[in-house]
């Protein structure tokens, strides 16, 4: 496996952004585009530095930032790999146009947070955008998002989640990651948040990004640590149904607390209920928003349950929390598109909605299965609920974390790994394993896949 | 006119909001849903702070935000009026649903910033949905939003903006203030930024949000005044086409002055071209972008040209501006939403983009005369060029400005003042006029709508 060429990187020391930045972006560029493919080995951060004519400092940042982001995987003494695995492109919207081929010799894609498009009916799908076509083009959206949108996540709301909530208690969103820095405007500059650690990185960096304090709460296999939460926060992000990465469901008596104490100390709960419409085995427990619709913000997304094409996501919640939310796009001007939340509201208006979900669930349940019986053949066991989208694979340290990636990367397969779902800060002992996203690829794809990821986990311990 | 009910309001002092802005936010849903109507007179701050049991600061400072929102105008020794005009509601996107009834009494709405959806061919938005509903759904979006998306725009820019640009040029956005609000996070915080004065406020807002200083830049007849901006500058803003509010189009020798400073200075320039394919008489002067691509980021957007129900806009700058907003998005999880983004391809692959253009440029022109014949009837005139979807009628100082608004809102017009324009710390002489934006309402309201404006013009002296 040679070290490529490396495609022709212009850096422009005046711009805007640093020079790491920079790098960065153009190796993301090239591993995207397929110029830098998966498996390939970059330079040493001393060779690239000396070929561009800047500093090692900059190389070794862009580096550790591919690294944080999976594009790249490191070994100890044999250098930095190419783990990108190019993301499905799209076909093309009009009939004319051809549609993208596959790239050859693409990997496939285990990272989690990818949904599975292959179970979704296209003649339900194209029903609802030619009903959404229907509808008027819109002068001035309502910044609360669309009236037929907030009805059917009300009536998803309850029939999937058992929340009772009123449409004028919904807003609109552009997803989850989107309300939660929207809801980190709402809150004062310098604000302590508590964010599960292991958990949702992108949520403490928008947090973060929006000038709040993130601080790491901990998490163990049945989801938050109530009683290890620290005193003085504005707020309190987690994952109850199903808590991300690790896979735990927070009990009925967690909850409780959760709500008592942000009652009694004046917090918010973000409740990122993000994947809580999948679970295979047993009914879900009530949701922080039921128990405590005082205190707590809940938040899904069609990004996860159907396809992030629509962009559309919900927020349901106090109505100061709300106001403030509006009071901030109204200064701002930003709106949640009404594009997909047409096509979400006409999904839903026929029974499609309830269906597809039946039927996700279905195939979800039985490639979960597929995985822990594949993972299990090595004597491996996967951790979390039955639940979701992903699984963890606990290992027995960090050295193997990085190892069974990169080897796993050498044969074409993206892994994710706990360590990238930690915060810099957290010094504290952590779990290494595998995250591994199930729904992405295509049945075939993943069935292919899974042998070659037993084969490289085989060699390792279980822990 | 009598003072209304106030609708019962629920304050919640443990709120994360503060109670001016949970007031504010209650009193726009009132309007918004109709329960306070246009030329409703509201309690005085004070008899409404006894109502409330809240402080009479906090009552002010509610009916400040409002104000500064064009929800309510005030009049001195006569109270306040509610203003807002119930916004076009879409109609249900499902063909089950019943299309929502047309408030009664809903007034006119001459606010600028609402595109004229009334000439969109309705048959030729139907194929685009239609032909976006063939695309398989995205598992994962690229965060440059889809490569026909790109190819669209990168077609629109050259055959009505002059730009010729490659489609890796481009990053979709989520819209105009959504892109703004991205490039402030790649600048560091507490850098000064140049925002227009006055200008499009919630630029500055979203630049502000963002941790930016944001400074005034002049502006007069012909737009931003180069020579007049102060140094050390990180970006400047702008709306070098028709700059928003005053309408002025920058002179080349401007556009180049302004260029070279940023070169010289290493300042960042913003074009934000919001509504630059609307030109009625002479040819659009070359964009910033196409003089300097090296140093501006070019804003555009299909709100203005189509639909905000699209959710679509659009980013050309250099790559490392590029790097810095997709390094943003990787770390915080944002997206712009894709169905839009096909549904607006779709349209342009067909041609019906620019047919929609051609249309839309007639009807506008059309209007344009029409506006400007009814006030220079009684004496006034509009200034700024023969472009865009709004005029400025000057008037002889601020309180003839208000008297206006209070006058058309009594008779169920909402006009815009360019007081609403200005930031609250620049302290320098301010023009006063109206800001008459005449593409929102239907061809038939914007007719009956005139002569009443005529009127009330016609009891003030011209400027």
């Amino acid at each position: 496996m040679a070290v490529p060429d490396i495609p022709p990187i212009v850096l422009d020391r005046g711009g805007a952004a640093p020079l790491g930045v920079q790098l960065a972006g153009e190796l993301r560029a090239a591993a995207a585009s397929g110029v830098l493919r998966a498996g390939d080995r970059l330079p040493s951060t001393r060779a690239l530095a000396a070929t561009l004519g800047i500093s090692r400092t900059v190389t070794a940042a862009a580096y550790e930032q591919l690294l944080a982001e999976g594009w790249v995987a490191g070994r100890t003494g044999s250098g930095t790999f190419v783990t990108a695995v190019p993301a499905a492109t799209a076909p093309a919207a009009g009939p004319q146009r051809p549609a993208v081929a596959r790239a050859a010799g693409a990997g496939i894609d285990l990272r989690a947070g990818t949904p599975c498009v292959e179970v979704l009916d296209r003649s339900a799908w194209r029903r609802a955008w030619r009903a959404a076509a229907d509808a008027a083009p819109d002068a001035a959206p309502r910044p609360e998002g669309l009236p037929e949108f907030g009805a059917a996540v009300v009536e998803h709301l309850l029939r999937h989640r058992g929340l009772p909530a009123d449409p004028a208690d919904v807003l609109g969103t552009a997803g989850s990651t989107a309300a939660i820095a929207e809801l980190a405007r709402t809150l004062p500059r310098g604000a302590r948040v508590a964010v599960e650690e292991p958990g949702y990185r992108r949520a403490a960096r928008a947090l973060a990004e929006a000038g709040l304090t993130v601080v790491p709460a901990r998490v163990d296999a049945r989801g938050l640590v109530v009683d290890a939460l620290p005193a003085g926060l504005a707020a309190v992000y987690c994952t109850p149904a199903h808590q991300f990465p690790m896979g735990g469901r927070l009990p009925a008596a967690r909850r409780m607390a959760l709500v008592q104490r942000a009652r009694a100390e004046g917090f918010l709960i973000i409740e990122d209920d993000y994947d809580g419409e999948l679970r295979y085995d047993v009914a879900p427990l009530p949701l922080l928003a039921a128990l405590g619709p005082d205190v707590v913000v809940h938040l899904g997304t069609a990004s996860k349950l159907l396809t992030p094409t629509l962009g559309a996501g919900w927020l349901v919640g106090p109505s100061a929390v709300r106001a403030a939310v509006l009071g901030h796009r109204d200064r701002t001007g930003s709106r949640p598109s009404p594009a997909g939340q047409r096509v979400f509201a006409a999904f839903a208006a026929h029974g499609d909605l309830a269906r597809h979900l039946r039927r996700l669930r279905r195939e979800l349940a039985g490639r979960r299965t597929a995985v822990a019986a594949a993972v299990g053949a090595v004597g491996h066991a996967v951790a979390g609920d039955a639940a979701g989208a992903h699984v963890v694979v606990p290992l027995a340290g960090a050295a193997a974390e990085r190892a069974v990636l990169a080897s796993a990367a050498d044969r074409g397969i993206a892994l994710d790994g706990l360590a990238r779902h930690h915060g810099a800060a957290d010094r504290g002992p952590r779990g290494a394993g595998l995250v591994l996203g199930f729904a992405g690829p295509a049945r075939a794809d993943l069935e292919r896949a899974l042998p070659v990821v037993a084969d490289v986990l085989a060699a390792h311990a279980p822990v």
